[in-house]
């Protein structure tokens, strides 16, 4: 499973402290302390500080290059604009991943065009114009729907992933089920991947930990191929790699038995 | 899902010793801090003791219900004279689940009459005269000729539980895959259940608790009904609390909640 770090985002207060601070050495050690745990791309979202989204997005990438010029990253934002800026401003060699589009015509009308010309990952989140479906056949149909516009206008669909959006348990009890039912649904549409936020699962609960590894647990069971999470959280990283040996990825526990070795379990 | 612990099992140096020496109390805080801790049933393995097994279930069963009369055994034994030893010892009114018989005639023969006339849960491991089954299909064709057999016999088939047997990763890696797909291949056989011996699976691992948690979440989110497992384990036990809230077992989490009030976790 491929692992985006979720930690440079602006919901978080110290991240928005940051970038309204200019505060790069806060910024590189998230970025340092989730590579260190294992991401293979970071996630960086500006969506809520309450500055400017493109000047934002502009100054973290570039600070994160600085130090880690062939990062892959995973540009987080609804807005044409400031994803444009991530990608002019990036100069490494590393992958792209954006993140996101919905069924919007005019979101997707905006920002394929980005994707295409810089050959990025695409994640396309299952809503609509009426909002978040609550099935797992909703989540798929919608899903069909953006593979078939996107493929029309050009794009690779095996660089298309599906974010079936968790809902938290808390408040939505029986979605986490129809999350996990729709991740089948959606690979059997045929070369495409999902991805999913893991945390928001466990929003509003105590020991989110405890929540967000069991659920990490059964998405990967299912076939989950991305996950955006904490890969500095021990219990998650201990329980990705614990997955990874179930589900005969890292076959003979090679992996497992080194981290352990190595002091890295929780 | 269906808590069975697992701890009075004579593979375990010291049941073994605690049943040699007819340590009563050993035995009676294992009961009871398996059954403080949420199992439903109390697994109880005399197969491995030097003695003499018929013995030894008859002791060991006598002292659990010295404490707890109305206790839901689970009796595991190949032997069918240590079964129906067991099951004239136990004078409670608590349920019986029989652990187990396989595809073999002679076992069924002996086994499912003592099943059928004390009204008990069947576990039926998928194996026959060929041994284990490396599929999920395999598997999913033994449980079905299990269910064939039985059925004629005259047992009740919503009794019947199937266990896939798990297999440690540390040596044969793509076994956890097989066992987790053939639950739905078995449950599709209509009103039977599953079930499964958990810590199998991290046999020889370092940290199996993180294993055992995250297998546990991948089975239940594919349908497993009843796991034989450690409930002492604060790990398993919040894991599986987890599990429960998410998949709408536990709806609002409020099992969850109150156990972490109540310091349940790990």
């Amino acid at each position: 499973m491929l692992l985006v770090g979720e930690r440079i985002n602006s919901t978080r207060k110290s991240v928005r402290e940051a970038i309204r601070d200019r505060n790069a050495q806060f910024i590189l050690k998230e970025a340092r302390g989730q590579l260190d745990s294992g991401a293979q791309f970071i996630d960086v979202n500006c969506a809520v500080t309450l500055g400017d989204e493109v000047q934002d997005m502009d100054w973290v990438v570039s600070v994160i290059q600085s130090e880690f010029p062939d990062v892959n990253l995973c540009i987080d934002s609804p807005y044409y604009l400031a994803i444009e800026r991530a990608l002019n401003v990036y100069k490494g060699k590393g992958e792209i991943m954006i993140n996101s589009i919905t069924a919007d015509d005019r979101r997707i009308d905006s920002i394929l065009p980005l994707a295409i010309r810089y050959n990025a990952k695409l994640v396309a989140l299952t809503m609509n114009e009426n909002g978040m479906p609550d099935t797992a056949k909703e989540r798929a149909d919608i899903a069909k729907s953006i593979f078939e516009k996107v493929g029309k206008k050009g794009f690779n669909t095996g660089k298309l992933y599906f974010d079936p959006l968790i809902r938290p348990i808390a408040t939505e009890p029986l979605q986490a089920r129809e999350f996990l039912n729709s991740i089948p649904l959606i690979k059997a549409i045929g070369g495409v991947g999902t991805i999913c936020g893991l945390s928001n699962i466990s929003y509003g609960l105590p020991a989110r930990t405890y929540v967000n590894a069991s659920f990490l647990s059964m998405a990967m069971a299912l076939g989950l191929d991305v996950a955006i999470l904490d890969p500095t959280d021990a219990n998650i990283g201990t329980t990705l790699r614990a997955a990874n040996a179930l589900l005969g990825v890292d076959e003979y526990c090679g992996e497992f038995i080194k981290a352990f070795r190595d002091g890295k379990f929780a």
